[in-house]
């Protein structure tokens, strides 16, 4: 009887013991965890043709670098909106044809990774998925970047874990993303934890990037936070934008309008001098 | 362009209010959620032949009506055993052949659904898979009882809302299990939370069980811990028993031996009377 | 330059391995910690001389033993009801006088230590004070039992070096009391986490006890949860009861009326013979 | 009978809508809650005179505004080192006349306020002691600074109610400080919440500082975090700093040494002209 004895964490493929030189995720014309900020932006929801194509535009000419959007929806109740599944991921497409910023979506299950990867210039692992090992593994045998949110209760360790289940299946590019995790605190959505930024990075040679959106579920603060996320060290950020949140299908409360992103990349573009990035 | 509008809790098709009368989850002879106790019980991880046999002859010889043993194991690192997949299958088939019991097993994705469900009499949704929408879907189309574990840090409307999403899709045959929830206590593996047997069961009628050693993570209570949520409402137990506990691949320090399970059946025969159920 | 070093715990007062036999803590006529499984039952807050005596008689009438009952309220807001304290006291005198039953009542600072023992039996440390250090080191200098409860997100390991506090300054007459522990769950008041009962006792000799209703906050619920917090070992119950839950002054969502507490008792005459006790 | 009626938020003496003008906290020579950041450093316990004067001598030199070390120290463990009492306040007197900076330093219990009050130019109420209500009180009632850490597990509108009472008694000098809170996480000693510190500041006029020291437990990115608080909008840090952390009687773990906290200042001095801020 075979068992695979547990690896102890120095030998991790994911440990900056095992590799010393800093992971860089090519995504598009661009390097996460380089010198480089990456700024990913982007509705929650695909909603239709002209709200895509409109903040698509609008982030682009701001400054940001990815484009974000969610076609396939995993969202707690069955009554609520569920995403446009195939038709998102084609006015994603284009979306991305007129602005040529490389796309970030959601995968949300095995069947559906192989058509997400024609359009995703890197795929989003939600933070409801991370410890989804089948996926997890499937993602880890196809050639694209993978961005793996932190579970809503996940120690540092099981987070590890699971960026290793897909390096260990041969896919090492991979990003971590801090979203907030799950407190008993109720004035905020979740508990934004951005001590763990510096943590990780001394842990492992993969870059993190941080989500204020998800991390606050407070729209008036995700900028302040997004900044104070950077300054932690953070090599990207995941930004929910929407040309009018107040109509929003999903995750209105959180989502940044478009001066205010205009605002916030004015803003970092200031502060990534003090750490030595660029934007 | 149509969204569909959230349904209040009220409406829900898992509500108290929409089916007054208790739903009893129909399992090989045994009916959970009527006056039956009942018991399901095995290892986490059917390990071998002798292994699973042994176990399952013994459960049935103590009073056991359900034989649990996982044949696909979610592990937190992959270099953890994971288990034996197909071959476990077998042996649980052979294991219930032998016994004459009905099997439990976890489903840990909708590829493996349909091969599952072939030897499973109900089939196990683990607790990182409570908000596996897709999975969840797809076993609203089967037609076998389901057992959805809360997840480690779900919140009750979100673990309804789970349940909601396989009845909305025409299976209403749905067992919920508490198995401890994720806190700052580190003397337990989880912090059991027995209150919410009362309080889902004041929800929905659906039947609630409880898993004490995935709750409590430690061997030498879950005898206490099974009998405590028998007497706050539990329709069933959800019970690791390993024939050698020390040599289990998995949640060894959480499993009953065979004398220890035989005990707490015993006990368990006296107590029912007390809560007008029977064993 | 002396340091106390920090004495392993296998040698704390409060283990069970320092004193293995069980600590019985005397309150009037009943032992705490032995056979008998004891009641503390009353309002939340003493509100004025009808509502007390009327529970008190009540309480004495359904075999209740002592009636605990508030005259200095730590609350969370100071515009809250803060209590009657010094006429609180007296009033709880006077109930006692008339109903022979012991008194337990809160002491929340130093000044008022002596005022409040020469009315309480037992003296209760609140949550919020568990890990008031120079109130518990006078209090282990009294010659009156203690009552700790388990601060809303105390380790146990924490808790009991809380009562080792009062313990190493030469009180040993303490009662653990488990209320509930805060986590993200926000469909209870707390998460009564019942699985420390078994727990502690196989650590400690001290007695413990549980207050089902700060545990839930949902006084529907109380009563399942009283009983199981019998079977999972509890030596003892502190209960709000109030004649008109709806009138109280604090807590009344979490209080049982009259009726609810007779039937409990009731219910807990049958069940303490299922665990060798007697009521 | 006379029941004071919870006052609504909109009311609180802290609220932003009562008092719309920020409050400005003076402490010696500097304003907390001005365009300043305010930095207070020292050890975690003054230990003996050489260290103490030492610590002084370079948090001064390098740039530090006000002196901190804890002469009375709560500690967990009753046999943990609590602090040199009235001894270290001497020698806070002693560090406060060679270097003419400000001292802040803990107070623990109401009986000792006069005398913390005559050595502390800002008292400082820890965590455990957010809801010790009569201490509140009482500090509400001197006309010196109060610096309220948030408890480990408090939610924002339990901490701002703990800072109405200093308020409502007529002390209205506040500081609230975030330290961490407790949540599954056990990489870190605390989960550093910065989120809160533009939500607080959106809710109330206090100033809102915060100490990476205990937020994180870890030394080797205290200085990181330290920075993200700031540009969170902290107005202040409330740093450990010891001569030689590896020889500290208490939480040597996340103690900066000398050359980190000079290094620290360099940075503050580059970064707090993104914000606006002097140093």
């Amino acid at each position: 009887m075979a068992i695979k004895e547990l690896i102890p964490r120095s030998h991790w493929l994911t440990s900056l013991k095992v590799k010393t030189e800093r992971t860089r995720v090519k995504v598009g014309p661009y390097e996460i965890g380089g010198n480089e900020l990456v700024i990913m932006a982007g509705p929650c929801a695909v909603e239709n043709r002209e709200q895509i194509l409109e903040t698509a535009v609008e982030i682009a000419k701001y400054g940001g670098h990815i484009l974000r959007g969610g076609a396939f929806k995993p969202r707690t109740s069955p009554y609520s909106f569920q995403g446009l599944g195939g038709e998102g991921l084609e006015l994603l497409s284009l979306a991305k044809a007129r602005t040529s910023m490389p796309v970030i979506t959601e995968v949300i299950d095995t069947e559906s990774i192989a058509k997400v990867a024609e359009v995703a210039d890197i795929l989003q692992v939600g933070a409801r998925n991370m410890q989804n090992f089948p996926m997890l593994k499937k993602l880890g045998r196809i050639k694209k970047p993978i961005l793996l949110k932190r579970g809503i209760s996940a120690r540092v360790e099981e987070w590890l874990l699971s960026a290793e289940y897909i390096l260990s299946e041969g896919n090492s590019q991979v990003v971590l993303c801090e979203r907030g995790i799950r407190t008993f605190e109720t004035a905020t959505r979740n508990t934004l934890d951005l001590s763990v930024v510096p943590l990780v990075k001394s842990m492992t040679h993969l870059p993190v990037i941080v989500d204020p959106s998800h991390g606050t579920g407070i729209r008036s603060i995700v900028g302040t936070m997004a900044k104070a996320a950077v300054v932690a060290g953070a090599d990207g950020l995941l930004l929910e934008v929407h040309p009018c949140p107040e109509k929003a299908f999903s995750d209105g409360d959180q989502s940044m309008d478009i001066s205010e992103f205009a605002k916030l990349m004015e803003d970092l573009e200031r502060l990534v001098k003090f750490i030595d990035k660029s934007l």
